[in-house]
């Protein structure tokens, strides 16, 4: 019998009617199947939560942020459990600590560090629907710990590769994986299958239908995913291994990102450990840096570009004015007003002139490269924001893109 | 260095801003003593978690509904722990399942079985307050329980008993016990002290202010309770094992209760076996009832009363009509419209004539008394609803009683 793990996001179950309707979802497939079932909090709740705990405290202690933030999905699991036995199916709900989901301590964004499935295993045998809470587990000094962002995906995945269950389902608002954002894009098509590598360069890319670490995940284990609409009964699409014919299409998919900003420093001296040393003092504020571009230096000097969430770069730029002065560069100067557009695809390894095309495609349309970064399977250009759409169509065009979506 | 449980209802931490009340309050006693504090659901948080259930199923699974309930306290005790960091003081906060209290599987009214206090013990070595969910436990198939109703009163002695404890402090909205309830007697006063016995009269006698529950474990156990009130400071009342001088004072309280109903069976032949036959069919609708009264027979005949919950009444008479008539008695009937009066008080043992001095005092006030029934140190009346009031003001005043409250 194969054994299917199905997870549902937030939206999906957001008050009793959704609850209800997904337990109608989860009956339609059970028949034949042994069915693993995650969810997240009820719409809302993690927000209402979140506000809740800054009313009481201005900082609250990471701790007991994931002890209260756990409960979200623990209401779920239950209501949901309830409206399947109310349709006349076995079900029983689990919280992280019941299908003995162990992470590390690493309060609020916890990795999972083992599970172990005997639990869950005994309710399927036992002709039960498994529910079980996302997003959550318990560390080895038996903490509640949550996984971060994206974290119900990830519980989907990693049960789905503890069980070795035949595919991850992930119902989500959005239908599957599209070649462009259709709301850009009107003639973007669902792609019918994408590989781990090329879903990961769109999940961090912008295209927001999967955390990057799930599909890490699920490359690591080789556990299939099925992006699906929670909404509508047709297949979505599936991220699996690269498989035979993926690479006879060059550009899989282009995606734009709108949510960065663009920092350089400018006549940094060009010698050993300045990089560290910049690097370095934007690490110890937290922030993540995307993009690192640095020119070859001209007479002992150069520049260094990169981008970075926006809403991190005000704390990046005061950091780096004072890196700047200590290692006597010219100064710092940012910009907001960017996009990154790629493209991505697993045919890039075995087709030459695919990045000279590109830049040709927004020279044409008169768009200026700001930076340049490349992987084996992408290609990404950071331009002025206001042609991002431009950019996203006309690349979409030159590159026939959806031409072999249902590859 | 004393060490103090301090239980906090519902009504306490209904919101954002008391739950920072409440933790100013436990921060201004935490000077020089250990303490463990044991929070309910905010608010009406448990009423709309049984709301959401009954939305998704006509008849939610015990086991979900706990899994679901639970969550309620979750939230407080995650919140609590914030709002006292935020006071600069340490604070962790424990789930039922951290506190490793255990409980039989008997799901929504389990009983506490064991509480094994090495954690609790830890964090308070470490000077932390340790914050508990009241009201839930695990059992031992690690299913998480809750305890029913007062729950919450239940955990808090019950960690009290388990940590040897100085006192149980349960705040509630009241300021202590009364000699009668306030609203109905204007001169009713505050009690310094009331012994278990007599707390265990009042309590399943109608003053709303502790369940029977914790009573009987306090007494079990020893445990000091001392009820008072959240949003006043000034000490309440100790609910302790009876001590000299006590019954000195021959009623310590006047109670009424009308949330009841009387149900009679007229004519029932008397022969052994009869009473069985008449509450075994009772006890199968899941009724319990609380006073039962059979006259002495006639000609081979007696009548049968007693009293149950107001809401329990029609399930129970539909079913004593059945054996009505297999047992051959003439018929049942049945008043809603009535009211439980007792006095209370464990003078009582060493004090003759208190039965015929209540009887003549409402007697007095035209009051026809129904159903008698008599402990050692209570005696309740059942009288038409309509004299309730009258009839405890006339027995507050005639035992003159709250003259030796502070005693």
């Amino acid at each position: 019998m194969a054994l299917v793990v199905q997870k549902y996001g937030g939206s999906s179950v957001a008050d009793d009617e959704k609850i209800r309707n997904v337990a109608r979802r989860v009956a339609a497939s059970a028949p034949g199947r042994e069915l693993v079932v995650v969810v997240s909090a009820m719409g809302k709740t993690t927000d209402h939560l979140v506000g809740l705990a800054h009313q009481v405290s201005p900082a609250p202690d990471p701790r007991e942020m994931d002890m209260l933030l756990a409960t979200g999905e623990q209401v779920t699991i239950a209501l949901l459990a309830m409206a399947l036995q109310a349709l006349g199916l076995r079900a029983r709900s689990f919280t992280g600590f019941q299908a003995a989901i162990r992470t590390d301590r690493a309060h609020t964004r916890a990795r999972i560090t083992q599970i172990t499935t005997e639990r869950v295993r005994q309710s399927l045998d036992a002709g039960e629907i498994a529910v079980v809470a996302g997003f959550q587990g318990l560390s080895d000094e038996d903490e509640i710990t949550t996984l971060g962002r994206g974290g119900s995906d990830l519980t989907a995945v990693a049960l789905a590769a503890a069980l070795k269950a035949d595919v991850c389902e992930i119902y989500t608002d959005v239908d599957g994986v599209y070649t462009a954002d259709p709301a850009v894009v009107p003639d973007a098509k669902k792609l019918a299958r994408v590989s781990y590598d090329e879903m990961l360069e769109m999940a961090s890319l912008g295209a927001k239908v999967l955390q990057s670490r799930s599909v890490e995940f699920a490359k690591k284990y080789g556990v299939t995913v099925h992006v699906r609409s929670t909404f509508k009964p047709d297949p979505g699409t599936l991220v699996t291994k690269e498989e035979q014919g993926m690479e006879e299409v060059v550009v899989t998919g282009v995606t734009h990102d709108r949510s960065q900003a663009k920092i350089s420093i400018l006549r940094v001296p060009d010698r050993p450990g300045i990089a560290a040393q910049v690097f370095g003092a934007i690490a110890t504020k937290n922030v993540v840096v995307d993009m690192i571009v640095q020119n070859i230096s001209r007479d002992g000097y150069t520049d260094m570009s990169f981008t970075l969430p926006r809403g991190d770069h005000r704390r990046a730029v005061t950091a780096l004015e004072e890196v700047a002065r200590s290692i006597g560069a010219l100064g710092v100067v940012h910009d907001e007003r960017v996009a990154k557009v790629s493209i991505v695809g697993v045919g890039m390894r075995s087709h030459g002139g695919v990045a000279s095309k590109m830049f040709a495609t927004l020279s044409k349309e008169g768009i200026n490269i700001q930076m340049i970064s490349t992987s084996e399977i992408a290609i990404s250009c950071v331009i002025e924001d206001k042609y991002a759409e431009l950019a996203v169509r006309a690349l979409h065009d030159a590159f026939e893109v959806g031409k072999g979506a249902n590859r």
